[in-house]
């Protein structure tokens, strides 16, 4: 399964048998990833503009035993947009296949192509009286073929799922350049095999996807956000319970922030206005939905009283407005660009049994300290159980002093979020990054049927070669 | 990849390796199915006690090539549980595994084994004040392996999703006989191919689910139910639009009726007790599950009184009591004994996108009127677009009349379902019953990759063969 360099023959053939727009010039940000760890070492792009295409450019590809790049908004993580080494490979971005192919509002659905970007689905399903859920940091770039193939997940996961969760169908390619024509509008279809969500999270390995069938909800009628300062994770968790109990399935988001993130914040960006004058240690970003009938403040004061009562709450504050409801989450959303400012030593992107959560948190710093001297930006999605838990370098140091201590570091994060049942990767995939996690940490009997699944499907190994699965 | 039959060699096998507990007498009952279309042709019954047991069993069952039919709570609609032909299988039953290994509440996660019947998972649910949300017909005797193991519905998927939606992780046994401990508590995982999605729905041919990681959500404060009679399939629709603007999240159910059902109802099960007087052509059973702060009974009269003034709804009662709500369902539930009673020619579980559910009914009868005379039983769970469409004979005729129509019926119903992009089955599965349906309608790229993965999982064939895919 030796794949070769991509060729003039290979090229020429594509030339011959697609448009001429079809073929773009291979400019830097195609070999880029957003925290520079990989570039990529060159390759040919190709930009179909159509499912037909794509097959034909796969079907070219895996003749030639030719890897296939599959390139998004180029927004992920972990390395899975580029390939840094091996032979040059086609770079298949979806970038002009954008359409949206249909809106069906009474069946709360959608049908786009792989290139579309998430904040335009976002407005498209406004605009016909919808919400399209999914929503992250980068949703200005990022593209919904990328979104589903890496299950992208963000700050509703805790109400609507992740990105798998709204998905119905997709269309794909192949790795032998067949097209599957799995774009269902069906709410239960049980024949067969479950390929949809096996290519969603398969990251580019198993086939791309050109078309996805999109899950839309009815726009909550009454929205709503509060900050509450808690006195550490344990009353976090206790406030999310007592929030499910009085609120249920209309609490949207509930994100957990660190007092470091907020300095960093302060320092790096400061034009965001923060709504404590000091900053708490621990603070969450509680935001709601609701039917019609009920009063989103009054439904988070009820829920901030009842909480201080049970002394889990110190401190509140209660949008007054769809202006301050914003405000509340440009406090959570540039938490990351801050970070990226200062510069972390190792980044992690986490998940643990939510009822770990205290105890994880409570056990990382001690361990971090045996390794050196950190500071920790802890953030995240604690209703799902999911952690940013990045590191960086105490003051007047910089990221470049502790090179030498990132793998230690890693490692120990790592070695405890598996040994609390937790995962080293929530939501951003394995790409290229953590390949060498999964073999450590994977289940061993999962890892052969992987290994045997992608033998089945992709028997020259031409789909984004290394990425998940070692080469 | 030819079995063979199961031999004194390998029971000896077995009978070495396993407690005397594991071996119990093959009665009729694990030989038949609910509909008595298939009656399995005998075979070695093992119940292992744990999944170190089953993997025993596998392992053994792999290297002597002989079959295995998982056997749960023996409820499948489409053959799944019995062999009818081909060399007699080990028939392993869950039935000893039932334990509810954990339950936490905060997490809103219960971690059960496969044998665990349905109706006693929702009431250990119960009891830590969550709620387990699948439901069906059929809960006190289907158990979890088999619920997962066909992605099964029911009633509240319109809210909750299907089975594959509350199951968080899985542990199974893998066709070798290897042991996958995917017991994830977590709700972001993104650490390679869905694995546990690929088993569930596979219905026992990929391997067998042993134990499953099952999601809680909150109990809804208020409970509410209400019967309105609507005009037709179209304003059933809308009202189910309006239901989702007004009510959001909160409608848990949305299921249609036609009087055909309710007149089966009045003939064969009288004790029923019919809200209407005289019953109406199509009636709508409307559930919710409000959070606090809200009133189920006036948020169903608020979307009762929008709805007449839309002209969609012309009667209507709501539950004023639990007893109410509980009578409602028992109208619905009894649907299915009343149509059992009568007999019916053919019964389809189909779905179609939820927009052309009109479309389907009205050209249903006219397609069906040129294969000969029937009455059509259509009733089931409109908000996911899964209709329950029964041919039944013309009083006075029995479904032995019509067995040679049958063929021509179901090949019309199915014609017409796949024609507007819809599955020949919803929510029963394939199993043996449509294995040609699915051959049939089944996209060739969806179908080959299928193909595949079983042989790479299991390329002995030994995994409840002949299910989904031909032997």
């Amino acid at each position: 399964m030796t794949l070769t360099p991509v060729s003039d023959a290979l090229e020429a053939e594509l030339r011959a048998a697609l448009p001429v727009a079809a073929f773009r010039e291979l400019t830097p940000a195609y070999l880029e990833e957003p925290r520079g760890r990989y570039a990529g070492g060159g390759g040919l792009l190709v930009a179909p503009a159509s499912v037909d295409e794509v097959s034909v450019v796969v079907r070219a590809a895996n003749a030639h035993r030719v890897g296939i790049v599959p390139y998004g908004g180029g927004t992920g993580l972990v390395g899975g947009q580029v390939a840094p080494n091996g032979p040059s490979p086609i770079i298949l971005s979806v970038e002009r296949m954008k359409a949206v192919r249909s809106v069906h509002p009474l069946e709360n659905v959608m049908i786009v192509e792989a290139g579309a970007i998430l904040a335009d689905v976002q407005a498209v399903a406004e605009e016909s009286g919808r919400l399209f859920p999914l929503s992250l940091a980068s949703e200005g770039s990022a593209r919904i073929g990328g979104l589903l193939a890496t299950n992208a997940g963000g700050v509703n996961v805790l109400r609507y799922g992740n990105a798998r969760d709204l998905c119905l169908g997709l269309e794909a390619v192949l790795p032998d350049g067949t097209i599957w024509n799995g774009l269902s509008r069906l709410r239960k279809d049980n024949t067969g095999y479950d390929l949809r969500n096996l290519l969603i999270g398969s990251e580019g390995s198993l086939g791309i996807i050109t078309a996805a069938t999109l899950k839309l909800v009815p726009r909550p009628v009454g929205v709503g956000a509060a900050l509450m300062v808690v006195e550490g994770p344990e009353a976090a968790l206790d406030l999310l319970a007592l929030a499910g109990e009085r609120i249920g399935s209309g609490v949207s988001a509930f994100e957990l922030m660190h007092r470091q993130g907020l300095d960093f914040l302060a320092e790096k960006v400061p034009e965001v206005r923060q709504p404590f004058d000091e900053a708490p240690e621990w603070t969450v970003l509680v935001d709601v939905g609701l039917p019609a009938g009920l009063d989103p403040a009054a439904a988070l004061e009820g829920l901030f009283e009842a909480a201080l009562e049970d002394g889990l709450v110190s401190d509140g504050v209660i949008a007054q407005s769809e202006q301050q409801r914003h405000d509340f989450w440009s406090v959570r959303e540039h938490i990351p660009e801050a970070n990226r400012r200062i510069g972390s030593v190792s980044s992690h992107d986490i998940s643990v049994p939510i009822g770990a959560i205290p105890e994880f948190i409570a056990r990382g710093g001690p361990a971090l300290a045996e390794i050196g001297e950190f500071r920790v930006n802890c953030f995240g999605h604690v209703g799902d159980g999911n952690l940013h838990y990045n590191v960086f370098p105490m003051p007047g140091k910089s990221r470049a002093d502790h090179e030498n201590q990132r793998e230690a570091i890693k490692r120990c994060v790592h070695d405890l979020v598996h040994a609390m049942g937790g995962s080293v990767s929530a939501e951003h995939g394995i790409g290229r990054l953590k390949v060498a996690d999964l073999e450590r940490y994977g289940d061993p009997a999962k890892l052969a049927a992987m290994g045997a699944i992608k033998g089945a499907l992709d028997p020259n190994g031409v789909m984004n070669p290394g990425v998940i699965l070692p080469v």
